[in-house]
């Protein structure tokens, strides 16, 4: 298994855009330098929590201080910006990174973000997604188009001697693209299968996420699109220390504790999505503490203990996936523990996990 | 006087995005660790010979590398984005730099650029780009609207305490604005006087930069706004060497003489502004060839040829002005005589000349 990271970021609002800028370029450089295979940097205009309203100036400053990592959005809310202006900027930054670029996409979901757009309702949110992928990949392709859309017009002109046209193709020919999702029966998930994308599922509980796996792997394959758990990203909250008590202290006490406290919990009541939290427990929605997660939600523990946590959760699933993304949350300013969890990840627990369902002999 | 830099760039068509985004990432350090007080990079997403679609990754990735020089973008071409996806990203980047951010804005002048945006005439751009200014000024003032334009709509949503919404404000309260102008009897110079933005000429000739003075000055006295030609920016070609000769060869045979032979020259002629080259001599546009430029319009030679040439130009223009912006060339396999050249400029001769017209009596 692969281990990555995805900034989205969760930094408390009074952290300063510089802060929010310097630390989402450090936990880069950190990443790389531990092996991770690659890192997501989320975007927002309004969130106070989530505060990168562009996700490719943290990957423009970040291209020049890492050497392997994969960098990209996840995800660009493609309803906010004009699809030929986007393309050929994640065109430029895949030339940058040399094919280090990736780039998730999503119709947004936020109101606030919508409204400062002028869209009083997301309702065509996903329409607009499409069509602006439809755009970008014209615009990828090279070759000239002229296109009016329901939303945007674009186009690519024929160059002359005169004239010449920018080569507008990304390094490699195509950009990887990327989808989150969420929800049960998650319709991006379905979408990334059918369109060749990543699918990324932010964990909620196995059985919501072992209906990803199906998803992706039935759409993609009804697309003839490459699919399979090994393609598959699933978002968890992890922190290894010397102990298990001292794990669990900068954890609960930490950015992490601090985040879910204000943030997440509070989100993931609003959606109604809470109840996944409790599965395969005897508590209900209202018992879900801080307490209950660093045992039950997240990975947290001794380099043992979280070893053991994994293989369990990899034998619930039936085996493994392709890539761990750890969500990164704000240990500002007390990094060393919190990077040598990250380290621990990526060079002493993931390799030994699966990357693919058991086959069904070891079953 | 001070000095800047207007990174257009003027690099190749062969020049990958790496060498280009690694080029304009130099020279900024270049500048900023030679005192040059800012450093503008162009946008334009088809043109071969001017290749950063997006300056703001330039901005990004060059802000951990300065640390005292002004940075912007010259010009955002505003029709081609959301306003309020750019406003919000301006600001967070004028926090990241802690004031060194300023903007310049522009209509967007090239066919190929807009026909990427689906414009299939430019005749609109110019409400376009007045909308967009107003939608990211109240954007930047942080208090809630709701605003129906002609081309764009855009909100600032009330946050409450469940759902607050993230500041806008840029650093020190408002964003400086900035505009270039090349054609005698420029609407842009008009327009940046009237709404205290810099005005950047871009130089051709003595009588159309004293036109650009009354210009600026006229507009700014009328709207109440600060004007005069300290805050006027003034591009030109610039380079220095130990002897006339060596700067000659260097301006000549380098990224500054195959830039003009095979884009600016052309794109003059286009523009049916080639004949403000010639003025003052006693030449027609078509004698004019990198010799005559490099004797004529560039202002190139020894420390000492370069300073009584600046003296000359000031007396013709009755003054000086507030900075004097040089273009970059590609000078990426040689850079150390280009970059003596910058410092030279910088710390030599311009704390020389004056930043203003001469007082009446001195005149």
């Amino acid at each position: 298994m692969e281990v990555g990271m995805f900034q989205t970021p969760f930094l408390p609002p009074e952290r300063t855009p510089s802060e929010v800028f310097d630390w989402a370029i450090a936990q880069a450089i950190t990443a790389d330098q531990a092996g991770f295979s690659e890192y997501w940097i989320g975007e927002h205009v309004t969130l106070n929590w989530e505060a990168i309203p562009n996700p490719e100036l943290v990957i423009a400053a970040a291209a020049r201080q890492t050497t392997r990592i994969k960098l990209g959005p996840l995800a660009h809310l493609l309803p906010y910006y004009h699809p030929a202006t986007l393309a050929a900027q994640a065109s430029w930054l895949s030339h940058i990174l040399k094919g280090r670029y990736q780039m998730g996409v999503a119709p947004g979901a936020y109101p606030g973000d919508g409204r400062m757009r002028g869209l009083k309702d997301l309702s065509k949110n996903h329409r607009m997604m499409e069509e602006s992928v439809k755009i970008m990949e014209m615009v990828w392709k090279g070759e000239a188009f002229d296109y009016e859309g329901e939303f945007w017009s674009a186009a690519l002109p024929e160059g002359d001697a005169a004239h010449p046209v920018r080569d507008q193709r990304p390094w490699g020919g195509t950009i990887p693209m990327a989808m989150t999702g969420l929800s049960p029966n998650s319709p991006s998930i379905r979408y990334a299968g059918a369109h060749g994308y990543s699918p990324c599922s932010v964990f909620s509980s196995n059985s919501a996420l072992i209906d990803h796996f199906d998803i992706h792997a039935k759409s993609a394959a009804a697309a003839g699109r490459p699919g399979g758990r090994t393609t598959h990203r699933v978002v968890r909250d992890v922190f290894i220390a010397d102990t298990d008590a001292e794990a669990r202290k900068l954890a609960l006490e930490g950015g992490m504790g601090r985040a879910w406290q204000e943030y997440l919990l509070p989100t993931y009541h609003a959606f109604g999505i809470a109840e996944a939290l409790v599965e395969g427990t005897d508590k209900s929605v209202s018992d879900v503490t801080l307490e209950f997660l660093a045992d039950n939600f997240w990975i947290v523990g001794s380099p043992e203990t979280v070893a053991e946590k994994f293989e369990a959760w990899c034998d619930g699933l039936g085996g493994g996936f392709g890539t761990l993304l750890l969500y990164s949350y704000d240990y500002i300013d007390n990094p060393n523990p919190w990077n040598e969890s990250m380290r621990r990840m990526a060079q002493d627990i993931a390799p030994k996990l699966p990357n693919n369902a058991f086959a069904t002999t070891e079953a």
